[in-house]
This record gives structure tokens, C-alpha cells and sequence, in this order.
């Protein structure tokens, strides 16, 4: 039996897999990154938790086969290279795929964190019957994920993909990115969030301003609580935030014409309150020059997303001679 | 030697062209589409055309290793089969692929005709030295082409790439499609005439008033042509197109990040006048995340890109067995 080990590397934590050969879940632990301390520190201590991992499994170091690295972006993915990140400020110009190899003895694939997931929910999750999919992880950002005839198109860097900074609303609200008008600028839990702070500053009337006046702030899952309730300013900003998310899928059919787009992260909890508002802006805002049928869905993978996406990668890429 | 068949199918003109196995053009011809004849004829026609012009080069038949098939959209185009198109409503659900293979006894592929296009300027114009690009053709409407490694990117029923569909004013201009704010309703020759044709109207100051008065509207080559004489309200409007062609570039170099972005059509003709607008609207959209080296250009083969490309397709599709 063959072995797969998935990274997951946050800003806060690192998650690590073991998977088997059909990536079924051998053992997951998760440490704190602790970045400060420099990412040769980092690899070292997850190596080392990983290799307890395999010894309390009874597994052989030799057995494993392959490791998959989720990152944030941007980085040079093709030489498994981060550039400067904004959490992960000590990781700039790191060789991570290089030094996990060579740490688990084993050949490594790094790729961008939400192309990893978009891969995992692909390959093990709620895309399993399709070929071509799009994906759209909501978080703190909107990262991206591209699926074309089974293949993950991920650019020509491996900095493609990054379909949370197609941009939506020119001259729109400013994106962390320094673009204006992004997805991510509307759609993301964070923005979702702000969309609604900065109505309750102007002093409009709802039910989520007892929080903002207390915490100066709202979060997004204050927004959608509160829409569910039947609050008018609530349920607005989840419109558009519905909004925003169709009219990217529209922009994204009309690029793949994918048979699957599916959505991820903490505000997909909203379930059908959310993916109904995307259907129906969707279904509204669509061309009519031919009828679509793409299926627009939420992931079912959960919090594990990152670990059995990397180490489904790495199979993956083993299987096809491109671990490196 | 093997030869391959380039078909273009417009409203109007069919072109035909045979080439060698290097994609060196040995004949070109080109015939009236007469489309209200129906399909049936319009393909004897043009294979009795192909049949003459391979006789008079003395090419038989036998050697002809493949055809290429560029048609507007929508089709299904891995069946080669045209769905209801406004220019060709008699060709409804005709298997057009399969009867130009019959009639010229070789195996075939149809393809959309700005991914024809695209595919023409990739393998045989001026995208040669780059393996990822994307590709716009402006103009009536706003074609698309998307090359990832090397591979035209169709989507998943050969319906993708439509970036001329790309949502980029939400809630603006109309689109021919049905939706509202497209990058072919602010781009192509046409809606660019239109955005003038607009504001003329509205009585607003112009050198384009002469003609506009006298013809009841302008023509995209007028907009240019005043704008280049210096003309404030025509540069206004070519400003409109070559913004929204850069930040459909900024989109799509977040999808596939292609290493260039290649446009054509008639507008190409005005040159570095157009080109430094769409870089200059490029570089001052752009994130700052990583610092980008997409080549923003123009396309070279002109007006034989359709029968080149739909050849350098069949050529591309027999070396992969793709050939139906």
C-alpha cells in the first residue's frame, strides 16, 4: 500500500493528513504554524509530527509516496517557491516544496490553498460525476479554483485561477489587491461583513445595529442571522453578495462552461437561504442564447478540504509523473 | 505529402483554403454562403469548389488528411452539430460537421470561429513562442479564444471561451444575448459606433455630426478616424472600448494568467493609437499582488485567420486522433 501526505499551511495553524492510496483518512493533526520562527523551523517540526504519525500508524516512511503543499498565493508554484505573503511574512522566496521532499523523502506538488480544495472537492467530494467544474472558496478572501476536462488549470504560473479578483463593479469598492471592483471586494465574508458596517455607520435602521454599536463591528454570520430574521438591511446586503457570486458564475460559464460551480467556506452554512438567492440572480441575469444546465451547488468536503486536496494531489500528480 | 481543408462559414462568403502539412497555403477560394439555399447545398457547393481547387493543383483527393470547420456559435460543437443561429436560420440542427467529412472524404472537426481564429494565431501567428493565451476578436460581436498549455480551451461542450459574454457593467448596456453589461456591448466595432451613435444624438459637440446627421449614424472606422483628428467626444468613446478591453484583460489574466493577450478585427487597424489605451487602462486597473509581464498585442495573419486556423485545427486534431 501506497501513502499520501496532505499540508494544509494557514497563517495560524498547519493541518497534516495521512491518506492511503484511495485517500481514505489514515490520521489528521494539525499545529500551530508559529511562522515566526522561520519556515525551515516550520518544515522540520511538521516533518517531524508527520513521521510520529506514520510510526504510531504503523506505516513506513518508505511507504509514502507523495506530498501535496496548499499555500496561499502568490508563489511560483511550478518551482514550489513562496513570493513575500502578507501572513506569512518570514516565507518570502522559501524553496517549501523542495524542503518538505526532501524532509518526508518523498517527491512534493505545491499549489495555491484554494486550488487545492477546489481539487479535493473535485476529485473526493461533490464533483466526483463531473469533468469541468468551477469553484469559489469565501472566506476571508474569494479564492478560485478551475477544473477543465479533469485537469486543473491553474495558469501559467500556477497564479491563475485567482477568480476572486475578476473584476465585477469597475471603479466598485476597493480591493485588498489594489484592484477595484473585485469579487472578493463583494462577496467574501469579510466584504459581506463591511458591506453591512458601513450602512449601520450611516446610521440605517436594523437589528444588527445593538452589535455594531457595541462592537463596532458586524461579522457575516451576524449579516446572515440577521437576514434570516427578516431584517430588511441585512437581507439586502445578502442579496448582494448573492449577487455578486452569479454574476461571476455567469462571467465563468461563458469562459469553461463548466457543468458544476460550487461554493465553500463558513457562509455556505446559510445553505439553501444563499444558494437559492444565487439561483434565482443567476436564472435572472443569464443570456438566453442557449439554455444552461449547469449545476450550481455548495462542497461537502468541510474543514478537511485542505489536507485530502493536497494529498489527492499528490496521487494525482504521481500517477502522471509530475511530482517533483 | 498530406493536405488539410480551412473552412470559414459567415453569413455571406464561405472561404475555402487548402493547405500542406506545414500549414503553407497552396489555394484559396471563396464563395457566396447563399444560406437560404440550406445546408445541403451550401456544402455540395463548397466541396465541388475544394474538389476544383484541389484538381487544379494537382492534389488528389486521397491526400486530403483532414478538415477544419469555423462557424459562428452556438453548436454542439463535439457532435458538429449547428443549433439556431440569427445569420444561418435555415442550418438548425444541421450535422455540418459530418457532411463536409462525407463530402470530402476525410475526417473533421468544427470549431467556433473565433476559437478557430485563435487557434490560427496561436500555432501559425503571433502567439508561436508562448504556450498559454487569450484571445479577442472585436467585431459586429466580441469573439474569444482561451489557449492553456498549448490546448485550445472550449469548455466543456465547446460553448466556452465567449468572452465577448464576460459581465463587466453590471445592470448596463444591452446585449444582443440577452444580458446586460457585456464586454460585447461596450467593445465590439459595432457597440463602439453605438456608444457614439448615442451621444451624437443627445446633440453633443463632434466632427462626427456631419456624418451622423447625414446617415443617421457612424460606423466604428469613423469613430477612430475623429478620434485620431482629435475629436474630444469620439476619444471619449474609444477611451469606453479600450478600457473595458483592459479590464477584461485583468480578468482574464486572473483565470488562465496567459502570457498574451492578442486582439483583432477591423479596430486593429488603428494601431498603437488603440493598443497604448488598452495598456495604459491595463496598468492603472491592475493589482499590485505581483508585479505582471502579459504582453498586450495585436493579431498578424489578418483576414486569412479563419481558413489557416480551422486547417492548423484538423492538422493538430489528426496528430492527436481527434478526427471525427
Amino acid at each position: 500500500m501506497e501513502y499520501f501526505a496532505g499540508i494544509d499551511i494557514g497563517g495560524t495553524n498547519v493541518k497534516i493528513g495521512c491518506f492511503d492510496q484511495d485517500i481514505n483518512l489514515v490520521e489528521k493533526r494539525s499545529i500551530p504554524t508559529d511562522s515566526h520562527m522561520g519556515p525551515e523551523n516550520v518544515v522540520e517540526r511538521v516533518a517531524e509530527e508527520f513521521k510520529n504519525l506514520l510510526e504510531a500508524n504503523n506505516i513506513s516512511q518508505s511507504d509514502l509516496a507523495g506530498v501535496g503543499i496548499g499555500t496561499p498565493g502568490p508563489a511560483d508554484y511550478r518551482k514550489g517557491i513562496l513570493f513575500s505573503l502578507a501572513n506569512l511574512p518570514k516565507f518570502k522566496d522559501t524553496p517549501l516544496r523542495n524542503l518538505f521532499s526532501k524532509a518526508l523523502g518523498c517527491g512534493g506538488i505545491m499549489e495555491n490553498d484554494a486550488n487545492v480544495a477546489c481539487w479535493g472537492e473535485f476529485s473526493e467530494g461533490i464533483g466526483k460525476d463531473v469533468n469541468d467544474m468551477i469553484f469559489f472558496t469565501l472566506g476571508t478572501g474569494v479564492g478560485g479554483g478551475i477544473i477543465v476536462e479533469g485537469e486543473l488549470v491553474d495558469g501559467s504560473g500556477g497564479n491563475g485561477a485567482e477568480l476572486g479578483h475578476v473584476i465585477l463593479y469597475p471603479g466598485g469598492r476597493a480591493c485588498n489587491c489594489g484592484q477595484k471592483g473585485c469579487v472578493e471586494a463583494y462577496a467574501s465574508a469579510s466584504s459581506t461583513a463591511a458591506r453591512a458596517g458601513d450602512l449601520l455607520k450611516e446610521g440605517k435602521e436594523s437589528t444588527l445595529q445593538t452589535i455594531y454599536k457595541s462592537d463596532g463591528e458586524v461579522t457575516c454570520k451576524d449579516v446572515f442571522d440577521h437576514a434570516q430574521a427578516g431584517d430588511e438591511l441585512a437581507l439586502g446586503v445578502v442579496e448582494g453578495t448573492a449577487e455578486a457570486l452569479a454574476l461571476v458564475s455567469i462571467t465563468m460559464l461563458h469562459v469553461t462552461e463548466p457543468r458544476q460551480i460550487v461554493f465553500t467556506g463558513g457562509m455556505i452554512a446559510a445553505g439553501d437561504f444563499l444558494l437559492d438567492k444565487i439561483k434565482h440572480h443567476f436564472n435572472e441575469n443569464i443570456w438566453n442564447l442557449k439554455e444552461e444546465t449547469v449545476q450550481l451547488c455548495f462542497a461537502t468536503l468541510g474543514e478537511d478540504t485542505g489536507i485530502i486536496g493536497a494529498a489527492s494531489l499528490a496521487k494525482h500528480a504521481k500517477d502522471n509523473n509530475r511530482l517533483a
